[in-house]
This record gives C-alpha cells, structure tokens and sequence, in this order.
C-alpha cells in the first residue's frame, strides 16, 4: 500500500512575495504546492526545496468562477492529501474574496502574511465571531423577536426548557433566579461587545436589539 | 434649508494605485472621500482636485475588526450623503475581506479596478450566484431533501400550491405538464451551470442535488 502524501499548499502567487511564499511552504512541509497563477520564479525556487510544484490558473475576474474553481481544486486536492492549506496574499479583491468563501466552504485553513512577512496569521471562517453555543441561542431569540427585554428573555429561555444554556458548569443543584440573570447579562454584554447585539432604553426598562452585523451573519 | 451632499466614496488606498483612486473619485464625481489608511499623496492630489478628504484609519489585522470599523464608517457617511461607493484596491486579506462583508451587510456598492487600471468592474454582493424567485425556491426544496427527481420535485411544487412560479408569463390557462416539466428543467440545468445544483443516474433516472457550494450559499 502506498503512503499517502501528507501536506499540500494552494496560493495564489503575488508580486513581491515570492519570499514568504516559499517560507511557508518549506515551514509547513508541504510536499506540494498548487500555484492558482503561473510564477516562474516561484516554481524553481520552491523546486530547488525539493517541492512538487503544480500550476493550476484560475479565473481572476469573476468572483464566483474564482469560488468555483477554486472548490475543484481545493477537493481534488483533499483527495490526494492528508492536510490542504491555504495562503492567502495580497491580491485582486475577486480573487482574495473568491479563495476566501472557498476556504469557508470546505473548511481549509487559511493564512495571511503580517505586514512584516515574518509572521502567518490564521483567518478566521465566516461568519468570523466565534460565540459559543448559549451565546449563539440567545442571539437566535433577540433576531427573532427584534427587540426584547432581559427579563422576557429569560422567560422564553424557561419556556423552550433550554435553561441550561445559562450555565458554563454542570451542576444539579436548583437556581434561584437572581445567577441566571447575572449570567444572562454577561452574555448579553459580551454580544455587545462584539457588535452582535445592541441595547437600548426604553422607558424605565433596557431592550436589546440585533445589529446588522448579526442579522447578516446569523439570520 | 441645506441641500444633502451628493456623493462620499470609500477606499482603503492600496500603494501603486494612487492614479486609478483619484479618477474613480473624479469620474463618479465624488463630494467627499474618506481614505481608510493616511496616504499623504493621495491626500493632496484629491484636494487639488476640489474634493473633501479625510482619513478614518481602520485596524488592519483581524476581520472582524476590519468589518466593524468599516460598517461604522459607512453608517455615517450614509447619514450625510446621498449616495456611498466603496473602490476596493489589492490589500492585505484581511482587509479585503472586512471590507466587502461590511459593503454585502450596508448594501455600499463596491467597484474594484481592472488589472489594465482602465476599467472598474461592480463586485456582486454575497451570495453573489443570481437567481430568480422560482429557482431560489427550486433549489431550497433540493437542500431541503438532500437528492430529489425532477417528477417528484413537480409533485412537491403541486403540493405546495407553487406552481406558478414554474411560469415566466403570467397566463390564466391551464397547462398540461409538459411544458411545465420543460420549464422545470429548464431552470434545474440554468442551476447546474451555475454549480449550484448535480446531477446524478441513479437507476433509471436522474436525481438532484445540492453541491457544496450551494450548501453553503443558500442553507
């Protein structure tokens, strides 16, 4: 039985990041790279590191044939490698944009370059704010109701019997009321924070309300 | 009473691209320009021209930030303008990504440049396929059911009391099914093209389904 070949990078190559480039896939290990547009400098030196190098010229100025092409490539690359990864460069915002929504669909890793060229940064998969299950719940309930009181929160929270999402510990002892509203509010604020949720007076109450961030990426 | 300035436009200036920024502002005969990023030479060629410039720099290092800063900047403009364009230049990923979520999420229409630095070309909104009422609908039932034929996606319609938007023409006459399942097809294989919807035999016939793409677009 033949061993499978581990690693594999798609990128596309960009004008004076040949450097980083080849630094990252020598980092990874990659035994193979995919470049998405013909760089001739790029394919010898990666070469010279003994990397298999493969081109593979995509579309540049639609974005949906940048995501589509680029989704055929990303699977039949899956098929042949354990690991495939992801180098996003600075480039033509189609296909920046394009390889992106790619990466989120098939859920392939993708990096950037810092400013430096010292450093990767990971991106982050739509829809980008990483909220946990609870906080996802209530956010769900404020989008649907459009504007709702903390207080009636929590009632609709009892009602669906998902009482349980108000607790990061496992407990099972019985809950006054006054710790699940405390809980509920940092929630909520942390929603805030994060742009997610906003609050609002209205009369001698708060309401709080989606923002168009969150009904964009939730709704 | 004042009259409502006309037209602000967006961009974060991209080095290399100070020539194809100016004409953009110039031609869309732009009031007002906010520049995402302090670039000095930019600054006084857009003034010599007459226009407006101020810097609001936004974080360059995450997306989420990049999304909020910009929905921010966007909120305001549109308050005092009539109308907000977004030039979306090559940049680091990061920001090409938060920029265009913010433009998809404010409706802002973004324009990126060509690689001749001629033309501008309107980059679509997500989830950037473009399909009409009755095939959004068609492709919902195939998500829907995971693999379906097209003699029974007709029955689903029927049931659903759908049956309309199979038409184009609005008609009072009743209609065999034949060219009912011609229409059918019809848009099953505008889906296909698209790489929203594959085909596959199974047994005798031909079955439906979503693709990843599609999945990921529209579920």
């Amino acid at each position: 039985m033949e061993t499978k070949n581990r690693r594999c990078m798609i990128t596309f190559p960009a004008e004076g990041y040949k450097k980083p480039l080849v630094m990252y896939a020598v980092k990874l290990g990659a035994d193979k790279v995919i470049l998405l547009n013909p760089e001739k400098s790029c394919m010898s030196l990666l070469s010279s590191f003994g990397i298999n190098v493969e081109v593979k010229a995509i579309p540049k100025n639609k974005v949906s044939e940048v995501i589509i092409s680029t989704l055929k490539i990303i699977s039949g690359a899956k098929k042949d490698y354990d690991e495939v990864r992801m180098l996003l460069l600075p480039s033509n915002p189609e296909v920046v944009i394009g390889m992106y929504v790619a990466c989120c669909i098939e859920k392939v890793k993708a990096d950037t370059i810092s400013d430096t060229e010292n450093e990767y940064f990971n991106l982050p998969f739509f829809p980008f704010a990483e909220i946990n299950e609870g906080e996802k719940f209530i956010l769900t309930k404020i989008i649907e109701t459009g504007k709702i009181s903390k207080r009636n929160l929590l009632e609709k929270i009892k009602k669906e019997g998902s009482y349980d999402l108000l607790y990061s510990r496992k407990s099972n002892a019985i809950f006054g009321e006054e710790p699940v509203l405390k809980q509920l509010q940092r929630m909520l604020e942390r929603l805030e924070k994060l742009e997610l949720v906003s609050r609002e007076r209205e009369g001698r109450r708060f309401v709080w309300k989606p923002t168009s961030l969150s009904k964009f990426m939730f709704d």
